[in-house]
């Protein structure tokens, strides 16, 4: 699920409020990796040390059941708890953020050009542990009771998928500059690379 | 931004550790309003007044530049604080329940059966007031630095757009049922019913 996912919502306290944001990760082995400006709160509170709440959700479809009440959705939803801890070595850091580049964009990261020292001091690369977890996957169909199954109504399943749209190059693209090839095979969201 | 968003992840505290749910939700004029079981820990914490925060986030595509620093996410997000009510009266719930049913599909409510007091007794329906919120968008093209933009690399946008798939049959769907024509124009996630 965390493979598949591109946005994790991230929950935290910050006095006494919780806030959830949504962020951009990657997964290195048995950690999830998050990025953003280290001017941010949410950063700042994230790297003291707050306990924190990562979870990454894949809504699949509907599930039209006859009644209400077993009326339901399909998903697949991953949550993580614990804390972050910032990564400050510069080799460390940049390699993690090509795991949350090459996460979403595969083959993208060997084509940019990598952070300068100035960049990489100005972004906070945080990690979180896999240690303490849950999944919930729902993929079933209808389950009414035996009471509803003759109602005159149709049931069952509407499933929703994601694509990737052809890309759209950037205006102040110069020419002979064509969309690279690992374009083609982008993973679209809730789906893994 | 909510209109267009079918999950809500719901944060809020719980014996010193924050959570992060996703639910299914749906707006009616300036509130949010979310179902689930009255047994639900999630439920009964934000029922008692737990305050919360609720945000919606909506990925729009990849915005690919030259520079990792400047690579970014094309999204859609609403952030709304405060703290849930529950609703009781049997009436104003079920209402409730038909707005986020049809917020996921509409036209669906008119043809489910409707909740029995038993299931009705089961279910926990929560309000949220539109109060505090705050939304961001970000919708722009690569932004690179002059420097950059000889880089020999192709920069622009790569969007994302979900799809309904056609409706599959319940495996205990009796013959004479066809899909309700609601079906044929159910709004893709992301998009406004």
């Amino acid at each position: 699920m965390l493979d598949a996912g591109r946005v994790a919502h991230v929950g935290f306290e910050a006095g006494g409020v919780p806030y959830v944001v949504p962020l951009a990760y990657g997964r290195d082995a048995d950690r999830v990796l998050v990025h953003g400006s280290t001017g941010s709160r949410a950063f700042r509170r994230l790297a003291d040390g707050a306990p924190a709440c990562l979870t990454v959700t894949l809504l699949d479809g509907l599930v039209l059941a006859r009644s209400a009440f077993e009326t339901s959705m399909r998903y697949r939803s991953a949550m993580v708890l614990g804390t972050f801890a910032p990564i400050t070595d510069p080799a460390a850091k940049e390699a993690a953020l090509a795991c949350i580049s090459e996460h979403s964009a595969p083959g993208r990261w060997a084509d940019v050009r990598p952070p300068s020292s100035k960049e990489l001091a100005a972004t906070a690369v945080l990690t979180l542990p896999l240690d303490e977890w849950s999944v919930k996957i729902s993929d079933s169909w209808p389950e009414d009771e035996p009471g509803d199954l003759g109602r005159p109504v149709w049931a069952g399943v509407v499933g929703f998928s994601t694509r990737v749209d052809p890309p759209q190059p950037a205006p102040d693209l110069r020419p002979g500059h064509e969309p690279p090839d690992y374009l083609s095979t982008l993973p679209a969201p809730g789906t893994c690379p």
